[in-house]
């Protein structure tokens, strides 16, 4: 057996899923943006490439928006399973054509699936050179789920960094991911191909999962909605891991997609499968229920909080947070300060719950082929040490105290929400993302989240930097996203707002964003 | 300061414990029955120190039963608290009176709370030496629940074996709590002193917990009914763990009582006061729903598992047993054979999360003060080594793949609940407590377990030992069980057996349990 070095393994790799784009979906390089184009989103119409028929489609959802997935351009995908997709809509226009009745709610809608979602035959990589070539025997429960009970369609898989466990989309395999609304700038991770697939019109709705941010942000930075749900709404068995059997915190799954009712139609035909019965023994039997009466009835009262108390949100997020507030109140709903006090604590315990193993789990992968640890936020996993369960037990019951504490503000408080940033950022240059604290908490509290784009783009004329030369930076890092910041180089991106609910209102906290939208409007 | 023994520390707290229980409602000496009676049910009626309206009282349930305490021929209390009680007491007639309504569903009924539910002023030694005299500083959360919101009186805590994982209740604080049926018989264990004393009328509900079959063993040995519920319908927080913030396998607590309907009432009460909203972020927003349609409009299928592979149960457990499937049938209900194959593991996993901090956190305790360890079960506390996170990681995947493996199985049968006994035995008599796998496998589950009595009595005659020169047993431990089983000596002792339901389904198993009730009647 002939030894590969983990370059040669992923080039090979990198082939293999270029080449099974059919040849004639391949567009011809002179046709493609000149990469000193950075907003691609418009290439498909100005192309010339696609039919006014395609375009239609690729503008809603169908199945023959395959052929937009071969340009590349935003190196979106992991995995592509072409004939699949065909096979299961031909199977679902033959069940249509025989019973007069769809297989179920999702009945041919295209959906992708993050990377880690394991599809039989294809490789989940998760970004490690050590998982190439090692095909999945069966499919992730949510994925027989979704095609047998929902009818969908698979036919890629997209881009995650290296272990799904930083915030932008950079891996030894696939390369990087980037924002197809601006090529400088990052999709976010580590959803961050779903994303950019996404917000490229390349799929109508896909899935992803959260364990510190990874749904919401990417979902900021293209301007998409995306629900991170409590663990138990959605089934997570059969998903390859960063991080196998962790449990401290848990990884969750959810959609991504360009309008909130995508959302709540995706949400509907997960959980009206009834998950818990036989799908994932730790999903929980509770049904899809609106609240009652309806939020229209009456106002909300929403706490807001305008910063994190580590990291500053840059100009362009506060002035659509404040633009959000004011809306709000001007609809009549009540809105009060949301003291930032607990958001150290929840990201202390977030980084030592990642780190509990002190790396192993993803150090063990990365040594099998040699490939290189290459960014900053990777460091913790390289250089932690490993805790005993005794001290893991600790962990826990400093979590468990600390999520009463908060739920205890939260009744005080007598808030229904909690308005706040996802990010630090509107959207940020490939490298350069810092902070995960305003969704990292919430993953450690299990609480419902929305990050929704708030319809306000970024506007260099209004958004700009701070003067640090007068400025107080919060921390080491709020100095760096501060001095980092120029408005030029995110100028007319969308500004996402992230929504939270208690744990398990998935269906209340989608009623909300609602609320501040049609305030918005 | 003067330093003090570990007995020292607990013969003071043992005194203390009696010096708390006034003067004039101890029962004189010549009054108790004597050492070699083994049934003391009888004693409050034979005693004459009781009023027939006493009897009547501790016959129901009512606040006067507290005298009935002073007796401790069981050995059963960890603390009193009757100023608290009749203070509890005096504030509901006084909201009644004011208001002309209860303060909630259990208004003034005294409940018992198992020694680890802290009560503000009071110790939760859990049996730890190291744990005396360090009175707690507030309420557990379900206990401020159930006084505030349900209206429930507090007066005692009982006892527990040490850091509450043995299957019998002994410590060197409080000593041994026996079976007041029987009193050469132990109660089971960790709930022993709870069940103590309801089967002694000693309270008319009582609370435990379970994270091995703490709940259902002990209902088991003295004929009482008790539900395992799935982790996160009732809150736990603020409690104290014999290995604090061990989650692997989440101990839970439920009610302990001498009727269902008991049962029923308690886990109304509890979830009707909807704990997810204010009092543990880890309870799960679901309500009380009944099963719809109910199960009396149709036939149950219901899977007999015989033994569990590891230990026959003893001669009249297999007889109530084939006697209640008999039953089943005759009322027209589907029985189907279930294989105890994946019983083995699932003890194994158990067994495994109990030891992963190598024994540490129990062990710390021990060695504060000097105690001894003294009984073989918690002989592993004392040798295993400590897992490393990564391990316990691996650990909680192979649980996973092994609950999905089981909801599989039981999709594939299509059953309602399976039935199966709750130990080997009937009761058994002090220090030869050796299983509990039967119970232990539904905690790395979390399904819906009720340990239910059958009606039917241990007969000596009927349920004669095995023939050990002839019998093969299935392992080391069934040697012993079968060995030590004598058919005298638990002579017409109550054989509970347990009813199996899904995860999160309490309700229904409840109703099951009803139904084979009503067939066995």
């Amino acid at each position: 057996m002939k030894v590969q070095t983990w370059e040669q393994v992923a080039a090979r790799k990198r082939k293999a899923v270029l080449d099974s784009i059919p040849a004639e979906w391949i567009i011809p390089d002179h046709l493609l943006p000149p990469g000193t184009q950075d907003d691609v989103t418009n290439f498909p119409e100005s192309s010339g490439w696609f039919t006014a028929e395609e375009l239609t489609i690729t503008n809603s959802d169908a199945l023959e928006l395959l052929s937009k997935l071969a340009s590349g351009e935003t190196n979106c995908l992991s995995e592509t399973c072409f004939d699949r997709g065909l096979e299961t809509a031909r199977q679902l226009d033959e069940h249509l054509a025989r019973t007069g009745k769809p297989v179920g709610p999702l009945h041919g809608l295209p959906i992708s699936l993050k990377d880690n979602f394991h599809l039989k035959g294809l490789d989940a990589t998760v970004g490690f050179v050590s998982h190439v070539g090692a095909p999945a025997d069966q499919d992730a429960t949510l994925a027989e789920l979704l095609e047998t009970k929902a009818g969908a369609v698979f036919y890629v898989k997209t881009n995650v960094p290296t272990a799904m466990m930083m915030a932008e989309t950079v891996n030894n395999v696939q390369g990087r991911t980037v924002n197809p609304l601006n090529r400088r700038l990052t999709p976010g991770g580590s959803s961050g191909g779903e994303a950019a697939l996404i917000a490229f019109r390349g799929s109508p709705l896909g899935v992803g999962t959260d364990i510190g941010g990874s749904l919401r942000i990417p979902a900021a930075c293209t301007g998409l909605f995306t629900l991170r749900p409590s663990f138990g709404r959605f089934p997570t068995l059969g998903c390859r891991s960063g991080m196998p059997g962790q449990e401290a915190v848990q990884s969750v799954n959810g959609p991504l997609a360009r309008t909130l009712g995508d959302l709540e139609i995706y949400c509907r035909a997960v959980v009206d499968a009834e998950p818990w019965h036989d799908a994932d023994p730790r999903c929980l039997p509770i049904p899809w229920r609106m609240p009652a009466p309806p939020l229209s009835d009456r106002k909300l009262k929403i706490a807001v909080m305008w910063d994190d108390g580590m990291a500053l949100p840059t100009p362009p997020v506060t002035r659509a947070l404040r633009q959000t507030v004011a809306s709000l109140q001007a609809a009549g709903h009540e809105l009060v300060e949301w003291s930032s006090k607990d958001q150290a604590q929840g990201l202390d315990l977030l980084n030592r719950m990642f780190v509990a193993d002190g790396g192993h789990a993803i150090r063990e992968e990365i040594a099998k082929t040699g490939e290189p640890w290459f960014l900053p936020e990777m460091r913790a996993y390289s250089v932690s040490q490993e805790l005993g369960t005794r001290d893991l037990w600790r962990l826990h019951a400093e979590r468990q105290t600390y999520q009463k504490r908060h739920l205890d503000r939260w009744n005080a408080a007598g808030i229904d929400a909690l308005l706040c940033p996802t990010m630090p950022y509107a959207s940020v240059e490939n490298g350069k993302f810092r902070h995960v604290g305003y969704t990292g908490v919430y993953n450690v509290l299990d609480q419902s989240c929305i990050s929704f784009p708030t319809g306000i783009k970024v506007d260099a004329a209004l958004d700009k930097a701070l003067d640090m030369s007068s400025y107080q930076p919060m921390s080491e890092v709020d100095k760096m996203i501060q001095s980092e910041y120029h408005a030029e180089a995110v100028h007319g991106m969308p500004i996402n707002l992230q929504l939270i609910g208690r744990r398990l209102e998935e269906e209340k906290v989608m009623a909300m964003v609602k609320v501040v939208l049609d305030a918005l409007s």
